[in-house]
């Protein structure tokens, strides 16, 4: 693999695993008051985009990237409805 | 241009404006308490290698879209230390 692809993959790995403790502190809260429900809407349709346009490019690692990002973003609208 | 990368572009358009409305909502309520200051550095990181790939690829696309999501990012993280 060339090298700036390793780059890329580490480049996915912070964007991607960055939302996890976006999750877990909502979780552990229970308060989403201050994360702007526009934003992640806005990103989720986003990484969508990036999602197709990975497939078509076949790029394995934007698929995962964008498939594991898109679980955790739809998580964090989940616990913005719920923890309004 | 191919089609593909058009969606490429959208699919940037989305994922770098979706910050303006979270860096609007944390500077008119001056309220940051509930974003993770853990995922904005972490997505800092790989914004900031995101670009460093770009700019190997030679893709301007990737460049501009990251340039501006690394100083949206910023301004968010300059938001979280100044109301905590």
């Amino acid at each position: 693999m060339e090298k700036i692809e390793i780059l890329g993959l580490i480049a996915a790995v912070f964007t991607t695993s960055s939302f996890f403790p976006q999750v877990y502190k909502a979780w552990k809260e229970k308060s989403t008051k201050d994360i702007s429900l526009t934003m992640y809407i806005a990103f989720l349709i986003g990484i969508i985009l990036w999602l197709i346009y990975g497939y078509y490019i076949n790029s394995i690692s934007m698929v995962i990237a964008n498939t594991v990002t898109l679980v955790l973003v739809l998580i964090v609208i989940v616990l913005k409805f719920k923890y309004k």
